[in-house]
């Protein structure tokens, strides 16, 4: 790959599909500034990996370049693959004040965070990295403190939305800085990158307000205790639940570890308030009634190991549900939890509980924006050349489309995939290449030694388990001695097995006849035994277990 | 469970979940008729099974008590468990025209068409089973020929809805038959049981006909070739595909099996029709250009081997996806299936073509009545007891609170799970007991030989996979003779696992150490390979593999 020294490249990694959603790398000359380090959780089919990190094997490439990693805002998909990164590659981090929180208590668990080298930066004021100057300005999203960035850099200004919605009435009174995004549009914007999360959905994305309403109500009216399940870092709801308890003099109880540290943390940092002491300690709650009592806890998405969950399952050790309770699940399933989500919702009924969830009343607003918004930040920005980021292929040809629908020419919209190179100059723009940029899986403590065939073993074991055979043989003759023994796990009952296991020893024994009379050749033999039971299986049950033949020469 | 000789015993069976979605039993005196007999695609928890059939434990206990199944309508979920029940219990089975001939293909697959007693009953007409006289009554649902029934027993009158939605404008032209339920209302309804699929979604489930129109534009303003997806049994949507092309000039070829099966039985029962004959077949699709043709394929659930997942893959045989085709995905992702369907789109648009989806457009509408049609049901039957079915128990639920909200004294609302009996008289009901209704898995050939232990461990081998460790052992001493054997399936990347399966080899020797001088134990040869493989492949890479130590002496 040649390539243009005045020129400006633009590579999405990371994010499962979502492009450029955990990491974006803009490299301008000899200056190489990382956006975000997020990570994903695994699809269904990743199965057993805990993890799915960016691949960073071009930033390992070209570290001598790296100025700096700038994150937008606190979520896992922005900074979760941030202890993997530092521990290769140190590079100093840039983020505001609550982000850099979160990244200081995530990097103490792995710890790193002595060794760290962290920059606090605030909504407004610019930075320089090489020879990018960069200007963070605020943004509404369902994590306080978040920011979109405007790159300046000697081939033009590139914008980078973040993560954002366009909230007019924020919980937190910090509206979205569009005069800062209008001076850089009106100055001249080369690139705009912006959020296709929510391209799907026409019109507004409500406010945050809209939702005080509802929880006001619903704790209003709630006969016993009130419990409400969201998201550890969504601080402007937790707020709302803080305000809706002291109306009606409630207090509120925080359950489920990542929440606490949370709320004690923005509580510290001033992004949350308490002004009538509501918030009481866990050893308060048995003297409060349960008609004075809110629950604040995590498990909205229907993880398995989350306080609501558990309290689903009748084991959350503060928390036992009863008829008379109310439950919020203050949330929408993200695409691929709907099931789980489901299931833990019939579960708190089946307890007695009365459930509020989003698909009957509005207790959950989105934290992306929807199309008008869209539309609103490619007006503002008027942007030479458009690249849609953070979303599905889908959701990035459809924001693609409405960056047609305003005018921008097509052949100045760019819908890419994780990986490729696009280079840009102040009035042309292509992709030149692409760079290494498949899914690193973490499995347990160990990166990157998951891999298809891996994956492929799992899933066959998943669908058929498997049947391990153990023959003993004579070194000279390669005759059988004795009888086969078999093991099964996770093929089929052990009842139900036992007749066509007997079966299965004739079928070996029969497969390895014209093996007698010389020696075992262990080659030969495996594959003898797994085809003839591989077939013999098919025939009469349909499964293809995975064999696993095992000869001991003797 | 003592019973009263003059009661209805009412029990749900089958439906993962879903109350009495696959099959519902009543039971008066010595009669008992059995409404549907389907299936349930398993969850993603359950690995490996392809099926879930209801557990007709209970049936087979009274079977000399069975007058026959009524099977409301001819999807999967209602018919699909039919060639399982009828293999052990071959009782007649009663169907409306259509519904009769999709059982007589699956009975056929089935080799039990011949022996079957299929009887084909007609909506309007009464029959009588037993001591019940039966009535079913047209319903609007996904597939054409759907009923309910009116069940008149000697303890009082039964509705069954079905799976159901009120169409005032189908395109079959066959409105839902409010009169036969009006007239059974005016008599007096002991008992409703009323499909809570769609309970909580407000107001109504738009016709079928508005789907009309966006199809018409699409295909009208489509550039080239247009493909639509959709499910095999929704012949009224393949209707509209039919009437649009015939306005459009363009010619209509069906892609994928069942849909072509299905497409052939429904103009030859005369339930689609083709005037302007615009069907063509898979021959002429070479000398027709692509903007005179629609593709009418199956997929639009993302179903692996469909035919538009293999478009989406490159691999379907006569369709390859071009930069001009028009796709329109339309139907709704099922839950659970979203994943899978957002993967196919994505797919779709990467290979260029447009993809139309619900998400974004008016390509689809439910089958299932939404709350206005569900309060409709009551008023016109007026019950005198309730029983919410078909849904998750969340659905049944607030399809209980509906009831409420019109009257219905909640202590005559029974929310139940399946197996619960209900015992009605002609004033009172409780649940008097519960029958045996846990699931039934198929899995290839054979039925209910999966059971907790085969899923738990499949589900063991699917997240860390399998370590197979041999030994030989001096059948005297107890002494490991040579160096053990260690074989990983699913674990790590071969080259990754090199040195830590020669560790682990040591690990092995050590934890044995003990164990020489005394003849060897099997089992505590087993235990101590287990347990300190165990502690060291978790500390090493906090992974937890299957193990399993084969022991071999000599």
């Amino acid at each position: 790959m040649p390539r243009n020294k005045t020129s400006l490249r633009v590579i999405p990694l990371g994010g499962l599909g979502e492009i450029g959603k955990n990491m974006m790398v803009l490299e301008c000359g000899d200056d190489i500034v990382v956006i975000d380090a997020g990570l994903m959780f695994p699809d269904e089919d990743m199965l057993g990996v805990d993890l799915v990190i960016p691949n960073i094997a071009y930033l390992r490439e070209h570290k001598a370049k790296i100025r700096g990693i700038v994150i937008t805002h606190g979520h896992e998909d922005h900074i979760g693959a941030l202890p993997y990164l530092l521990r290769d590659l140190p590079f100093p981090v840039y983020g505001t004040r609550l982000t850099m929180g979160l990244i200081s208590v995530k990097l103490k668990e792995h710890k790193l965070l002595s060794q760290a080298k962290l920059h606090t930066i605030q909504a407004g004021q610019e930075f320089r990295l090489g020879q990018m100057r960069i200007t963070p300005y605020a943004v509404n999203h369902s994590i306080p403190d978040a920011v979109g960035l405007i790159i300046r850099t000697p081939i033009g200004t590139v914008v980078h939305t973040g993560d954002f919605k366009i909230d007019h009435t924020p919980v937190d009174g910090k509206p979205f800085d569009l005069h800062t995004l209008a001076r850089a549009g009106a100055e001249g914007v080369l690139l705009l990158l912006s959020d296709s999360t929510s391209a799907e959905v026409s019109g507004y994305t409500p406010s945050e307000m809209t939702v005080v309403e509802t929880l006001d109500r619903i704790i209003r009216e709630a006969p016993g205790r009130v419990i409400v399940a969201s998201f550890a870092s969504l601080i402007a709801r937790i707020q709302i639940v803080l305000n809706a308890a002291a109306r009606h003099g409630r207090r509120v109880v925080v359950v489920g570890r990542s929440m606490e540290d949370n709320v004690r943390m923005a509580l510290d940092m001033g992004y949350l308030h308490d002004p009538s002491n509501v918030l009481m300690k866990h050893s308060e709650m048995r003297e409060t009634p349960p008609e004075k009592t809110v629950v604040m806890t995590t498990g909205s998405q229907g993880e398995p190991t989350s306080a609501l969950v558990r309290m689903a399952k009748g084991d959350q050790r503060l928390v036992r549900i009863v008829p008379g309770d109310t439950v919020i699940v203050s949330s929408n399933p993200i695409p691929g939890n709907e099931v789980v989500v489901g299931r833990t919702i019939d579960s708190l009924f089946k307890l007695g509980a009365r459930v509020h969830y989003s698909r009957i009343e509005q207790v959950h607003v989105r934290g992306h924006a929807s199309q008008e918004e869209l539309k609103l930040i490619m007006q503002l920005t008027k942007p030479r050349f458009f690249v849609p980021v953070h979303g599905d292929y889908r959701h990035l040809v459809i924001h693609g489309q409405l960056a047609e629908s305003l005018g921008i020419p097509r052949d100045r919209i760019f819908v890419r995939t994780d990986g490729d190179i696009l280079e840009l100059t102040a009035d042309s723009g292509k992709v030149v290449g692409k760079v290494e940029a498949d899914n690193v899986y973490v499995d347990g403590l160990r990166i990157g030694d998951i891999d298809s065939p891996v994956l492929r073993d799992r899933e066959h074991l998943a669908n058929d388990g498997i049947v391990v055979t153990i023959l003993t043989l004579d070194r000279n003759t390669g005759r059988v001695l004795g009888r086969p023994d078999i093991i099964t796990r996770g093929f089929m009952e052990e009842e139900a097995s036992e007749e066509l296991l007997e079966q299965s020893r004739k079928v070996i024994l029969h497969s390895l006849d014209h093996g007698l009379g010389r020696p075992a050749e262990p080659g030969y033999i495996h594959g003898r035994v797994k085809e003839s039971l591989a077939e013999f299986f098919y025939q009469k049950t349909k499964r293809r277990p995975m064999i696993l033949p095992v000869a001991v020469e003797i």
